[in-house]
């Protein structure tokens, strides 16, 4: 057993489990099923937006050249000769003093080019009188005005979110290419753990690590699938994680990477000829995080520590998931906030801590989870986000200025931020 | 048709589709299919947290008074008798001068009362020695320190996270109550829209209002269903919204609100007998939003223009939704943020604008999204917040401190802040 980890950086440790990882394949789905998912291909515009010229307004189309000299004094009359809904156009040819009746959104006629808008306007039945000239172009979207055929919309590693779908939906776009999803190995270790349903004998504590994060998977929209052994001995364990680095494209096990003498992990990477990328990070709790590499697929130890596994996930994880999903924003943003609680401990080493978040007056809130033991179990069970304090700090104090790791978010930003 | 529309308040508006609406009712589902839903009922620890006393460190149990007057000129020895491993405890009743070797997590016996960790020891093969007294309960956790059974853990209305979900399997709720999710439907409006495959005829764009909204929706984890006109009149929009009522909990449909000729939504809630809750918001875009009521349905009648749709969506059916699945906290929150862009316009009325938001250093950054008309479609497409600009206030500048509202987030807020 390898007592004399050295511990790494938490900037290193991420940098080492990103640089490895390489992109899952391209599938092609429906744009219906397309939310959350990462493009693997430039979205170009397919046509010019607008299509055509259309009217920004409900109002009248006229020829801009006969509002000439039109003041309050002086009221030019137009006539309406057709009306032109949105949905459609016209042929006809305007003459001078003539105008269409026309909806926001209807295409121009040819021979117009402005639209008065209704409250610019005293109307009769069929006509209507204006105080004010009116220039070419006025209240009409051109053609080609927001974006050209052809335009680059949204880049390949963009997440899809609702704007989007809609310009999926706009640019015609019924299927498209995104990268797979990575299906996930769940696998919690420990001869302490038992299921849900067994009841709980002394000694023992029911597997909560395994659903959380299966949860945290959920979150990302990631397939999980949950492993168990049968047996607590190590070559169990070498047969399961076998198994299930020929299912899933990842492996979490959590438990068995302290120093304690009932931990196989280091000896099963060794078995696998799997390459350890670190067995120690310099941050609190987790330091004994784990992750390595056999071949494309990641095997992430996190602790059996609840904490330290929920922050060793989102931390290591959620990124490396991400990359292989071709995602470009792969980390969560860490934002400034305000420390709702006092946190005495000092910081040796980086700490992050599970928070309840909470938003007042347009700033972020966050109370550290469990850390008074007296509600320790509530403030975990609640808790939405992670404090990050700096290594090499003294106590805290609330109020004090403080980073959050925000965990909640589907947007991320494009390097890590701690 | 009525011209004469009075606008009333945001917030206003917001209080009065809140107000109406009630609870779905409740449903069992397993604790593994509950992340994101909304606790029906208060959870409860189920026993005490730790449920027993347990080691907090790898190390050796002993009894405290056995270490009386120990120091580095006169180190106390200790021989270890027995190992406790986690998931096991020992009858074994120590005698002056043993101890137990124990892991962490592992249950204290009884006639130990404080741990040494192995870093606190000299250690011979059966033995070790120590340089300091300790005292009784050092690096134990005590039983029912964090929680005792019968807490409130986590209240009914709240959103079921990762941490939530490994509270549950903690205290063994295999099985739990939850509101049911609503089921949505889309309904969009417009003789201007033609489906994803249709090739465009000019006047005629594609209908991304139904696609985004459902995208909103799916973000809500809640199941949304399209439903079409075959025809552009008002006997079929009126048969087609009867139906729906009769297959969804709630209605969404957007365009045919505005003062346009070809629009039917106030003739329709009529006819339908639904109570208007108001038809002109004092907001820009989407102030001829409706929102009415057919017994405890809510109708959510948004523009057609999309970031009216989007934005009525995001203050109006996702908090209404959210209350109906029980959540306690159905706002989104609403952040400082730096504006990344200038934005000339005035505001006569609230602005809400969709912005592509961004994270450096600590802070929020929005860009408007849509307002430099040439590269509207690219941002509209990318955007993930909403601006927010009082009413009453004059164009801002790139760097002005804004408020943003946080369309992407999990958590919420329990008032509407703007």
């Amino acid at each position: 057993m390898n007592l004399n980890r050295t511990p790494i950086a938490v900037s290193e440790a991420v940098r080492r489990v990103i640089s490895g990882l390489s992109k899952l394949p391209v599938e092609t789905i429906p744009y219906t099923e397309s939310y959350g998912r990462i493009l693997a291909r430039d979205l170009e515009a397919s046509m010019d937006v607008p299509r055509f010229n259309k009217s920004a307004m409900d109002g009248f189309a006229i020829r801009a050249k006969d509002s000439e000299g039109a003041s309050g004094e002086n009221r030019v009359s137009f006539e309406v000769v057709a009306e032109v809904p949105a949905g459609a156009t016209s042929r006809y040819e305007l003459s001078e003093g003539e105008a269409f009746r026309i909806m926001t959104g209807a295409s121009i006629p040819e021979s117009a080019d402005a639209v008065v808008m209704f409250e610019q306007t005293r109307q009769d039945e069929r006509s209507f009188s204006i105080r004010k000239p009116f220039t070419s172009g006025e209240n009409i979207a051109r053609q080609g005005e927001e974006c050209r055929s052809g335009d680059v919309i949204v880049p390949a590693g963009t997440l899809i979110n609702p704007g989007t779908v809609a310009a999926l939906a706009t640019f015609g776009y019924k299927e498209i290419e995104v990268r797979k999803q990575p299906v996930v190995g769940i696998l919690a270790t420990g001869s302490e753990l038992v299921d849900i349903d067994v009841p709980l004998e002394a000694g023992k504590i029911r597997n909560s690590n395994g659903p959380m994060v299966r949860s945290q998977l959920q979150r990302m929209n990631i397939e999980a699938r949950m492993y168990a052994l049968e047996a607590d001995d190590f070559d169990t364990l070498l047969q399961r994680v076998k198994q299930m680095l020929n299912e899933v494209d990842a492996v979490i096990t959590t438990g068995g990477v302290s120093v304690g003498d009932y931990d196989h992990l280091p000896k099963l990477y060794e078995s696998l000829g799997a390459k350890e990328l670190f067995n120690k990070v310099g941050m609190r709790p987790g330091s004994v995080t784990t992750v390595s590499m056999l071949g494309s697929k990641p095997m992430f130890g996190l602790s059996g520590n609840p904490s330290a596994c929920y922050t060793g996930f989102e931390l290591f994880a959620r990124p490396a998931l991400l990359k292989m999903m071709g995602h470009d924003r792969i980390f969560a943003p860490v934002l400034d906030a305000v420390l709702d609680g006092d946190f005495k401990k000092a910081n040796p080493f980086t700490r992050f801590i599970r928070a309840e978040i909470d938003y007042r007056e347009g700033l972020i809130y966050a109370s550290p989870a469990g850390f008074n033991k007296s509600n320790a179990v509530t403030s975990i069970a609640k808790s939405n986000g992670i404090i990050v304090l700096p290594g090499g700090t003294r106590g805290y104090e609330k109020g004090d200025a403080i980073k959050v790791m925000m965990t909640d978010m589907t947007s991320g930003i494009d390097h890590f931020d701690i």
